[in-house]
């Protein structure tokens, strides 16, 4: 039996995917009429949240706020009982549930979803733990029904760390596409046939950031053959000119342009566009 | 026989490529050195700008304005010649030299690279084109020797603006993707071993693309399924967290976050990501 909390689009996604393979689910949600389609597929709906009678719980709730709100009150009741958390929390906040969980005796693991919820339990899903390595062990079997599962350490904020650094890409790459979108349809350009293009040049594109990671490991920007920042400047500029003249904002793409035109004042202009990590790290 | 005009990077892979094709080339650079390598594999140098005695003129220069600077002296006697241009321009630039070429009786083809120079003839590499569609097809079989070629029609504009549509996802795709490294730096995680999950986790992600495109293309944000705006800002609140935890600098993920919140008090924080496009149409 495994409980979960939330049942919002994710945390559906998880108690679906679970009851998808013939296991017994028993779900709760503050807002009950959520539970529904989850009690269709045969979920038992609990009224409030109670401990697991066996089996872990699965908290997959709106904010690191309401793992607190929902689970304070029962903390003793859980002792001796597994907290599988899948709330998205920041890396700090994950070491602060561990540590919550450690005083009452709850054996804490932390899981980050790389994944939207119409991905859950099929290819392509990755969920990152970290946290208890017994409890990752001991329910690999559960884990692996919601995606590819896997472990990075017994410091419970690497999951999120991780999970978080990697969303960065994936939201700019967003913003960055949805500014690329509005841009051609100033030429009466769809948005889909945009896409069809767009999506298959940024997975080949993805190729390059091995190359930029082990420049930016050496954090040595000099080899030959990178794109040097000069150069890279003058497209970020051609980019804003041709936004302008499309009548499109440059509200995310400017700020990456100021990375690479501070790099550049500060007498980098050969050197490779990787470089513009060092604007990251800056503030270390 | 084809002449090449700039043998930077680009023009280099591009004469190169032809060369491996056993063609006649035949380049022209401004800093002479440059065309050494060219040289040795057969090419035949330019010592000052002529026109072709046959076969189009290609040329790859550092901008719009290094296009006018080489080619304007030479104007009236390239009419009835075909000029095809790699250098990288907008859309407004591109359509500027189109009217120069039609003034002077030159066959103007505008060309978009979608590759960086190592990429060019092999798989990957794809080059837009727009401008006069005969000399598409007169000179396919060049044009298919540096990467895939496709046409996308007669307003000579297009091919810059797909291609600096494109490149703004790609740029932004960067930047996320070094402020990442930058994150997980903070726990000792090298970039490379970050890039080894970062890389299949955004191709993958590049497939939620075409969704976005046809919610954005309908200007319809309300379907059920999508990934709410207070969803992510909850997510992007907690990635801004986890910077500042980590040390590392927001300045252009923070950008993103505005968007979603601006979207978010403009009463739309049920409503999908995806409006976060209306930011970058409300400048128009």
């Amino acid at each position: 039996m495994t409980t979960f909390l939330g049942t919002g689009a994710m945390g559906s996604a998880l108690a679906g995917a679970t009851l998808s393979n013939r296991r017994n689910v028993r779900v709760w949600n503050r807002n009950p009429d959520r539970t529904a389609p989850l009690a269709d597929r045969g979920a038992q709906v609990l009224p409030k949240i109670e401990p697991p009678t066996d089996g872990p719980l699965v908290a997959c709730l709106f904010d690191h706020l309401s793992v607190h709100e929902s689970l304070d009150p029962i903390a003793d009741d859980l002792r001796g009982h597994v907290l599988i958390n899948l709330t998205t929390t920041t890396p700090g906040q994950a070491r602060e549930l561990a540590a919550w969980a450690a005083r009452h005796g709850i054996a804490y693991l932390d899981g980050a979803i790389m994944a939207v919820p119409e991905m859950i339990g099929g290819p392509g899903a990755v969920v990152l733990y970290s946290g208890r390595a017994e409890v990752f062990e001991q329910h690999r079997d559960l884990l692996q029904l919601w995606g590819e599962a896997r472990y990075f350490g017994a410091d419970a904020g690497l999951a999120s760390l991780y999970d978080l650094a990697m969303l960065s890409g994936m939201y700019q790459m967003f913003a960055g596409f949805l500014h690329g979108a509005a841009m051609v349809a100033d030429a009466q350009v769809p948005a889909v046939e945009f896409a069809q293009l767009q999506a298959p040049f940024l997975a080949t594109m993805t190729q390059g950031l091995a190359d930029y990671a082990q420049t930016v490991d050496a954090r040595d920007y000099t080899a030959p053959g990178q794109q040097s920042l000069r150069f890279t400047e003058t497209a970020l500029a051609a980019l804003e000119q041709a936004s302008g003249e499309a009548g499109v904002g440059t509200q995310t793409l400017h700020p990456v342009r100021r990375l690479v035109r501070n790099q550049i004042e500060s007498g980098h202009g050969e050197h490779g566009t990787a470089r513009i990590y060092e604007e990251f790290r800056s503030r270390r």
